[in-house]
């Protein structure tokens, strides 16, 4: 008899490492598939008006080896400051396709300038509008369009997310929800849903 | 000649009233909509670990006169213990329909007990699981089924957020940003995309 469709489904869930393992290969397909659940990924970090903040951006790389993600921002953004003040992170998904939330703790490194000039060269020259707007993002202006765009590699930022806990819950017929941690291997444990 | 329909359907990003009741509309949308982008909206929290934290929650209520959103949890989850000690927070939504990203800065308020019976009252006995997992939510377990979904009312919390500020991006053919201010009379201001 063919295996049920929906428990095939699901295998991935049923042990910590396939489940981990499952986590990586859907960050992974974020990076290469603009349709992917995990293209759009919310970046939340302490907030220098003392507020929580949290916004999309897209997922631009993703190193299950390294335990790294990879994100692209404008320098003068709020969210570098803030991370200049505190690198400490969340990167979330809700995976709808694979009814998996990823919740990743990761310290944020910072790249400028000459570290980023080869990243840049490959970027398409329709994209770089996202980095360089004039003023910079989150400046007052008087009506909704007085702004220019002026792309600009000295505008241009990567954060090199250095993942330290994974928090992974899947919303299957079953709930199961396991923590992983770079100090502990990624062996992972199973908690409470 | 019959408006543009990707104009028209921008229309309502060109003005901060309709703008912010925009946002509003696609909120209570979430709302009543199983399937609308707002259903499952993102709340970040200051981590009791040390790290920002983020979740999936879905959206239970949304009323514009008050500017409130309303969430359920389970009472001992990691999120109602993070709002005991710091009760701001954010909740994000992004909708890909509408183009429109939501970025709500609210003041937790949690009702549980006495206030919230009447709100118990009126959940199918089958979505009462979410409210009484044993042992509590987060909790470790040896095996990934180790758990009972056990419905209790004395586990049911209500989050009411109460609104201080929204930050609003379309992302339509031009980007249009703006900042509304629950102390300013929700008049709002742009800010540089």
């Amino acid at each position: 008899m063919p295996p049920n469709p929906a428990e095939a489904a699901q295998a991935w869930a049923q042990s910590l490492e396939t489940l981990r393992d499952a986590a990586w290969g859907r960050l992974v397909r974020g990076v290469r598939d603009k349709r992917a659940p995990a293209r759009h990924v919310t970046l939340s970090t302490y907030g220098r008006n003392g507020w929580p903040q949290a916004r999309i951006v897209v997922l631009r790389g993703a190193d299950k080896a390294a335990a790294t993600l990879e994100v692209h921002t404008d320098l003068r953004s709020a969210k570098i400051a803030e991370l200049q003040a505190d690198p400490r992170a969340m990167l979330h998904v809700w995976d709808d396709r694979a009814r998996l939330q990823i919740r990743a703790e990761a310290r944020a490194e910072i790249l400028t300038g000459p570290q980023v000039s080869d990243r840049w060269a490959r970027i398409p020259e329709g994209s770089r509008i996202a980095y360089g707007s004039r003023p910079a993002p989150g400046q007052p202006i008087l009506t909704a369009l007085d702004y220019a765009k002026q792309p600009s590699v000295q505008d241009f930022a990567v954060l090199i997310l250095h993942v330290q806990a994974f928090d992974l819950v899947h919303l299957g017929s079953d709930h199961r929800r396991a923590r992983f941690e770079r100090a502990g291997g990624w062996t992972g444990a199973w908690l409470s849903p």
